[in-house]
């Protein structure tokens, strides 16, 4: 399943660490906020305790849609999707 | 069909610009830089010309996404969603 992880966080250093957490469990950044991957239920329900322990007490949220891969597909893409990570981490 | 609009655009007046235009669609602000709702497929079109227009020569991009209904149920949110505009306009 097409895992799709927006947020919405204030704090830099937790918006950074938030980042990490979409990298570390293979999501690649879409946008500055936003990440996209696939991804099993066991590993979403991983991360997902990540992202918890990660912005507890912290002004902002994060969500977390799961996408099947028929409607993946359909994404449309308006302007340019900048290359948000310097080396490796490319935007698909 | 759900559709879901996030962007990621730099200048304040074209993203303002870009939300009046979801707004004028129906969608629901769910973050600060994405919406929500409910759209026929004729409609989501006619959306997607306006905001290329709204966008064009802009450093950024908008990324549209459709997510049929079983799955939209299945978002998970961590933290709380603010109510990003006053009065009327409430999250779902």
């Amino acid at each position: 399943m097409h895992v799709l992880v927006i947020y919405d966080i204030t704090p830099d250093n937790i918006r950074f660490k938030v980042a990490g957490i979409c990298k570390d469990f293979g999501l690649v950044r879409i946008q500055k906020s936003a990440f996209l991957g696939i991804m099993t239920s066991e590993r979403r329900k991983e991360m997902k305790a990540r992202l918890e322990r990660a912005i507890r007490g912290v002004k902002g949220n994060i969500q977390i849609f799961q996408i099947p891969e028929p409607y993946v597909s359909l994404r449309e893409i308006i302007g340019e999707i900048e290359e948000y990570e310097e080396g490796g981490d490319l935007v698909f």
